[in-house]
């Protein structure tokens, strides 16, 4: 199996990019291939010792950077780490790609470079949202801000493909992100969104969720728009570095404190765990004819690891053929 | 001043209503007209000792549930204790309402008996959410699940006006909630909004806020359409006691552990008093032509004691007023 790793892309480049890739060839039986600034790439991986047969660079004159307009980088830069890495994917020379770049690009360039799966009219980020019992899939994360019923039902279907071919949930509960659990609750696209969903998915549809029970794992997919999932995310995202802010600044406040705060120390750092998004790898873009990985932009090595490691999840899952096949079954309802 | 109390609305009833009126009246100087069952009100009066001359019931022979239809239940129930508060504020009897009772058919009696605002298209819920920095206005928490821009501008107008007269903040910085700082960032509606602010706002637009800026108080006051406003509610109410649930758990897993929570006991206390939406009273329903407090349906008496505060606050700086001179300079713009 190969995997593409765009080196160029995120916060920090090669410098983590070259050993999260030495982490995985050493910890899975894969072989990567680094697109990216050939000197660059060398100088990292001259640091580490490493197996010199599965890792190969492919040397890119481009970079896309977060500045750059995503369509009009993709079109233009075509010897950018990023665009060679998708062509690798698109020419079936690599199974599949992960980039901590420039999102806008990236999604565009699933979306020129890869092309859609038959059938899918809107490809659609799909994040792990860490819940008490485990994780989540949030669909659309934020490629999609406006979106459709059909396109709600799409999202429906990969979520579940994701959920219980990879993440290996038993028949998930899939539900639409609303503002009361009966079915009348909502605004005019959930509302319509249900009652497609209600007709016809094939997943287990279990109605909507409010978004207070979102954190303890009342769904297993999540749907909604990509407006919506973004604030979701978001929002998560600051409230926690709050609430641990205000954890840090009450627990040091004297020395007594600050001496409770040693002997918790150790369920501190559990309980932050559970919120570290380097643990999970990255976001799936589903629905684009191979496999796709959004690593986060401030991804450190582990990250990138963990992003491959998900990867070859996907690969091994057969993922696309899953989703191609559960879009097929509905098709033929004339959806198109 | 009068102010209504509901007192059969919410989870506990005249259990908290009635302690929270005597409350109020014994630290303010109002007078207090609790609407519902005499008998059951008088019950919990003479639990206390309390200033007969201000506070005054007026028997009602009906009540709302949480399971009636909104616009239903205000047209038919017209002897219920939430129809009969709404009618004295109407006629100026009394100078505000608060209840705790059924949030849909509260909205509905705001609208149909108290009427809107002239020029106010969509009246909305505002209430506050607590931020590092304090608080912050949103606006809408839930009233409108569908937007037209027209509607964030109003939002942005009567959000402006409860931060600076109420809340006592200068020059509110008053942004849209979208996915992304820039202009351009967002869905339809949050465009359109946007262009819409920048062109007529009178008050300080400071363009788009980030869900991750949320909880910093990087907004004063935050528009969004309700079903986003119900989604960051009930996601920071869900998010926060699932941390809360996950603390527990970490600090009490050994002796040791259990030791160091004592000794953090006033710290972790400091901490979840920030989260407490007892603090805050109620929300109040803005645009609708006299002062209506949503209070928590949960609500204890002391939350129904600083929402009667709250109310007080709106009488003694009329919001009422104040909104209707806003709308009116916008008004010679056409926008009707």
């Amino acid at each position: 199996m190969k995997i593409v790793v765009d080196a160029m892309g995120g916060d920090h480049g090669p410098v983590v990019t070259v050993p999260g890739a030495i982490e995985a060839v050493n910890d899975y039986n894969i072989e990567i291939i680094l697109t990216g600034d050939q000197e660059k790439i060398q100088k990292e991986l001259d640091k580490y010792s490493y197996s010199k047969e599965r890792i190969k660079i492919i040397h890119c004159s481009e970079e896309i950077s977060n500045e750059d307009k995503p369509v009009a980088a993709i079109r233009r830069k075509k010897d950018s780490s990023m665009v060679v890495g998708l062509n690798l994917v698109k020419t079936k020379e690599a199974d599949a790609i992960i980039s901590a770049g420039n999102t806008g690009a990236l999604l565009a360039g699933g979306l020129f470079i890869l092309g859609r799966i038959k059938g899918i009219d809107r490809p659609a980020l799909a994040p792990v949202y860490p819940t008490t019992e485990g994780v989540a899939v949030l669909i659309d994360g934020g490629a999609n801000a406006d979106c459709r019923p059909r396109n709600f039902l799409e999202f429906g279907i990969m979520g579940d493909v994701y959920a219980s071919k990879v993440i290996g949930i038993q028949n998930p509960n899939v539900c639409i992100v609303s503002i009361g659990v009966e079915e009348g609750k909502g605004n005019e696209i959930t509302k319509e969104s249900y009652k497609l969903c209600k007709e016809k998915a094939r997943f287990n549809f279990g109605g909507n969720v409010e978004a207070r029970d979102i954190p303890s794992g009342y769904a297993d997919v999540i749907i909604c728009d990509g407006f919506t999932g973004n604030v979701i995310l978001k929002l998560t995202e600051g409230i926690a570095s709050t609430i641990f802010g205000a954890l840090k600044e009450e627990f040091t406040k004297n020395i007594l404190r600050k001496l409770g705060a040693v002997i918790l120390k150790s369920g501190l750092k559990n309980f932050k765990k559970r919120f570290d998004y380097t643990e999970y790898g990255g976001a799936p873009f589903l629905g684009v004819q191979g496999n796709l990985i959004k690593a986060h932009g401030s991804s450190n090595a582990k990250a990138i690891k963990n992003a491959i490691r998900q990867a070859k999840t996907f690969v091994e899952n057969n993922v696309v053929e899953h989703i191609e096949m559960e879009i097929k079954e509905l098709g033929e309802d004339g959806l198109d």
